[in-house]
């Protein structure tokens, strides 16, 4: 089966993989569409997609996650990048705007909050306890 | 190759592959160990971490990549959560505390910035020329 085989008519993404919509290519393979994004929050802020059309992770079929990684890296070495985060957001309340699951290689050029992806990160002390039963519940989900 | 033959005496998340740690183990498999964050910022916090030790996702090869997502994903659909962040991040100015590659699965249980993944992104108007100069500069490097 062609990874394009599943795709969404009304979806930005799936434009911009088949061509109608153009695009900033950076890598394409079987699997995977790489480019850059056009409203970037630093330089070299990249995007690699699956072909395959699903609006969040948990819809995208195993088989269609072989190449992300590799090519998210891919992308950071030709760039030479030392400090970057690799993102991908599921879900409107977090961040996500287009629902074709995307992968966003980020470099952080500094510490300064004026580029790059800026994180908020609001720990809550944690009860072992309560830690350990949430461990054993998702265990026999899975 | 075993997967835990590339380890590092010092590294926290080394030791807890072992065992020398203990941690909330979700998932082992021959290439990939995923657990609880203990230090959560929403509850379901969950990492999963290569068993090879590398310290960034660039220095990480390709073929201990492969069941990372796969892995994410499953630990995201046993909690049934359907807004949340998949994070890696790579430097200390990129937010990375412990040297040892690991992706976070971070669920979003509402838009309050209380709990989950904070975000902050300061786009900027890019220009197209720039972009287009970029993408044959990095593809030259590919």
């Amino acid at each position: 089966m062609a990874a394009s085989s599943h795709t969404d008519d009304n979806c930005i993404f799936c434009k911009i993989i088949k061509g109608d919509i153009p695009s900033f290519k950076l890598i394409e393979t079987d699997a995977v569409y790489s480019f850059l994004d056009i409203g970037p929050i630093a330089p070299g802020h990249a995007l690699v997609i699956p072909k395959y059309h699903a609006a969040k992770l948990h819809d995208l079929p195993d088989e269609h996650l072989g190449e992300i990684l590799a090519t998210l890296k891919k992308i950071a070495v030709a760039q030479g990048v030392e400090n970057y985060n690799i993102l991908q957001n599921n879900g409107r309340i977090a961040h996500q705007v287009v629902d074709h699951v995307h992968f966003h290689m980020i470099p952080k050029p500094s510490d300064s909050d004026e580029a790059g992806l800026v994180i908020g990160w609001p720990t809550k002390k944690a009860d072992m306890d309560d830690l350990k039963k949430l461990a054993e519940d998702i265990k026999g989900k899975l």
